[in-house]
């Protein structure tokens, strides 16, 4: 095989690159220029009125004016895919290109519009983006595989086919790392996406072309996938809403993806937007598609109103949040102990309690879900990087980067027992250690109802989604169990941006006793030189399935976060 | 340890029989009196009111007088206690005997309802029967393994709990098979459960011990589990009513098992009774107790009154069934064939629809179960026999007994690929293929949509649940996949008994082509001989998570029945 793959690498980049109408190449700016965030203002491509739609991130008013026909979704869709080729000029987030396939799709939209006076579903014309897995009848899913190059699917994933239904327009996918694993965004196909908001840190991952494309405002909707972080860290590092939904209530069948029937700590997949409109109309959409009359593992289950009205949570009057600081394994840096500080009291001052969450064998379950993605030894990965003969990708650190990777792999080992290759046997006895630890975590929760107040447990947990902002290539290697704590305990959850790293304001504190050596390593990567600038998001962590009242309280959240910064603003 | 453990099983037997009052003790029938049914009636332990009792297998009415305290829950669980040591010594159907500890509990509640005026909760007063793997604190649960006498719960699992909360009286544990991994119900601790209809034959299994005891009107409602018929083979074998619900919509969490944390065919549990109210009330009212709220693992799902009331199946208004009359694996024997028969009859004259049902990559299914019951290597069972020194029981045929074994292990073998332990990433593999053969199979029912001319698929499959009716001690080795469909596919299914076995009607037919060496040792098995006079049961199967309607939809069957065989009484 040789070097074979790194030429089909260049042949399919090359092949991207000639998908990009001439017309659209824009004048990148210099490395030096790390926040590439108002270049689509100032770039000229964009018309006003494209700038004007293209910035209407509320999802709501964006389908208003399409179904009314105020946009049709021919131009809507032009702007988008406009605006998602700069982006891609930027950032590198894009995978598959096929823009006449989705203006044929918004043209066809908007005839039958015209025509019957009538919308296809609730998704009418509304271009929406895919991560690098829902499979695309006639395109390829290369999910960061060399061997997966050139080869087309067959037909469409179930998600796709209710999306068409629901009248949406898919209109580009977007870039992940080699085999999904990792918190970054890097594989030797597609190369590496970067932050818009910092070029020399990544956006997160897996789901960081969708992160960086929507924070670029170059699709109003995405959907990316989850098994530990994979939607909720690119999100917090790109100023975005996302929801994780619990196992198996969103229908992933036939799309991509990796360690596929892994069973264990289920995959999930759920949009990433703007706007919390966003993330409630498509998970909606989607749930009143039925997806179970398709997916022989979705839930059935309907969109229940009544818990979005928080039904189960006093109505949303007075709500009690559990915040949880610091969770034990790695202390957050100052930056996200802002934001909890910030949010804490934007909730008081909205006249909801927060209380201090108590952490709960979180080093127990981190230990227990690393041994489920363990369990095959790699060889998944592995296998499938054969098949080329391209390398394994061990580390994300750019070759010569000027930052030392002051992480190291060894640093998540210290708590591992990542001992290859299981049995089914062994796997078994995971699972009932799972299940008892999920009880037990169940049984803490619901404790917590003689601290709340309200005569319930705390309605939600508040939590970062890793210990850092935005980190540099290379060092984002492990969510230290912030994020995969939802994905082990199917603890349905939301993310949302709550401010800006700030020189001044989040300056480095004197070390504490430390964990473990990873807790000390992220302690010793902090300077306000390397994060100043970048997003910082906080996760909301709701009771399991409980997908409608995560939404709401997360919305609640969202309110009393800006009401909080126009005072704010007011009072300075 | 020599021989050891068989003076530990001495000892237990010893105990449980010193746990019955001498005053119940009955002049047990010489084996010769294979029909033990009559027994209850004719000892003369039993009141007349006693009687009366027993004998209202009606769940509604049995609630309605305890509810009405027209009985005393001290009353029926005393009438019930007394019937099912009757059963005990006549079938050996139990395993835990509490009687002061039940009657305490049924005092209690008594107490309650004449103090407050109201009932505890919907099954105020009703004495339940459990499975042996349903833990309660103080208790032993032994599940047929001599190395789990004498160990006692700390706490009762999550089913109980709930059972209390409900008003219900837990009151008598039920016999297993070793392992509960047969379809029969025969351990080194507790020995042989034997079927009441006719003593030579097998009441089925894993939860054989329930069955018996129902039949007899021993227990009004009892628990059993099913993770590949071992509710339905014994409902059917007993003259009874099953539902095995769907995967984690009630409460597994405290419970023993076997094989314990393996999640790719989820054992189940639901109740047996002689009524379809008792199926309904029990489901709805642990559905309404919020099991998601105690058990991590369990779906979070409202009982669904709009679903019952058929609202995805036209209302029930005409419904139309596919009739498996035939699974291609094994024929099913004439009595079961005869039974189908019967209930298209009776559907169509009570206005409904019967088409051929047509069975679709069932071996590939069928082999898939297998190599994922059998991943372990059969570890689980062994390791825990060899704690006490007992041998696997490698087969349930009586020592000496007349019957030869004409079926054997090996033709089971023929059809799989039992390779003995596998790897974590080979349960992967199987997990990928079970879901493509799920999906496989939903859009194969969808495409009934042709067939039916309701404008619907077919509203659910009608089969047997197995091949034959009750079969001699040792013989009942398979399924042949008419029960195991239902847990591979997560499938919601009833089982409902039909009629018996008729020397006259059911004569032996001539050979057909075999499908397999099993096919052909079951069609030799056959004889009226050995089988008159026993049940026929078969089973509705409906789509993934349709407890409600599939209840709703056995009722309908139920009574088309009992209206066909009234109007077929008259016509004699």
């Amino acid at each position: 095989m040789s070097d074979n793959w790194k030429d089909i690498c260049l042949a399919r980049k090359s092949a991207q690159l000639a998908l990009i109408p001439r017309e659209w190449i824009i004048q990148v700016p210099p490395e030096t220029q790390t926040n590439v965030m108002d270049v689509p203002q100032e770039c000229g491509l964009l018309t006003k009125r494209e700038l004007q739609i293209t910035e209407t991130t509320d999802v709501e008013i964006l389908l208003n004016k399409l179904h009314s026909s105020e946009w049709s979704s021919e131009e809507v869709t032009t702007a988008f895919y406009k605006r998602s080729v700069i982006a891609q000029q930027l950032t590198n987030c894009l995978t598959e290109i096929f823009i006449e396939r989705a203006l044929q799709r918004a043209r066809e939209l908007d005839g039958i519009l015209k025509k019957t006076g009538k919308i296809v579903g609730p998704l009418h014309g509304l271009p929406i983006s895919l991560k690098d897995q829902f499979a695309m009848k006639g395109l390829e899913t290369i999910m960061g595989y060399v061997a997966w190059v050139g080869k087309y699917a067959e037909s469409d994933c179930v998600l796709v086919e209710i999306l068409y239904e629901c009248g949406a327009v898919p209109f580009v996918r977007t870039n992940v790392p080699q085999a999904l694993m990792w918190w970054e965004t890097y594989n030797h196909v597609f190369g590496r996406t970067t932050n818009p908001y910092n070029r020399r840190l990544t956006p997160g991952g897996s789901s960081g072309g969708e992160a960086a494309l929507i924070a670029m405002r170059g699709s109003p909707l995405g959907v990316g996938t989850d098994v530990g972080g994979s939607q909720r860290v690119p999100a917090a590092f790109c100023n975005l809403y996302t929801l994780r939904p619990s196992y198996d209530r969103l229908p992933y069948y036939g799309a991509a993806n990796s360690q596929e029937g892994q069973e264990s700590i289920v995959s999930t997949l759920g949009p990433m937007s703007n706007s919390m409109s966003g993330i409630k109309i498509f998970t909606k959409a989607i749930i009143d598609a039925k997806p179970w009359t398709r997916d022989p593992l979705a839930r059935k289950r309907q969109w229940s109103e009544e818990e979005y009205s928080l039904s189960e949570h006093g109505g949303g009057k007075m709500l009690c949040f559990g915040m949880m600081w610091d969770n034990g394994i790695a202390r957050p840096h100052p930056p996200l102990q802002r934001a909890m500080k910030m949010t804490k009291e934007a909730l008081e001052a909205a006249g909801h309690k927060v209380i201090d969450w108590e952490p709960h064998r979180l080093v127990e379950l981190y230990v227990n879900s690393e041994n489920i993605f363990g369990a095959d030894g790699d060889y998944d990965r592995r296998s499938h990087c054969e098949l080329s003969g391209e390398p394994v990708i061990e580390t994300m650190a750019p070759i010569g980067d000027a930052h030392e990777n002051i992480l190291g792999e060894a640093f998540v080992r210290t708590l591992m027992d990542k001992s290859g290759l299981r049995s089914a046997y062994d796997l078994w006895k995971l699972h009932r250690e799972k299940r008892e630890l999920r009880k037990s975590h169940l049984e803490h929760w619901k404790k917590t109802v003689e601290r709340t107040g309200t005569g319930r447990p705390v309605d939600a947990i508040i939590s970062p989604t890793i210990a850092y902002t935005p980190a540099p290539h290379g060092l984002n290697m492990s969510d230290s169990f912030y994020s995969t704590l939802s994905n082990s305990l199917d603890y349905a959850s939301c993310s949302f941006p709550v401010t800006f790293v700030d020189a001044e304001l989040d300056k480095p504190q004197p070390p504490h006793a430390f964990y473990n050596h990873e807790d000390e390593a992220l302690f010793n990567l902090y300077s306000t030189d390397v994060f100043a600038g970048s997003p910082v998001g906080l996760q909301l962590i709701g009771g399991p399935q409980e997908e409608e009242a995560v939404i709401a309280m997360t919305e609640i959240v969202d309110r009393a976060l800006k009401v909080y910064d126009a005072k704010g603003r007011l009072a300075d």
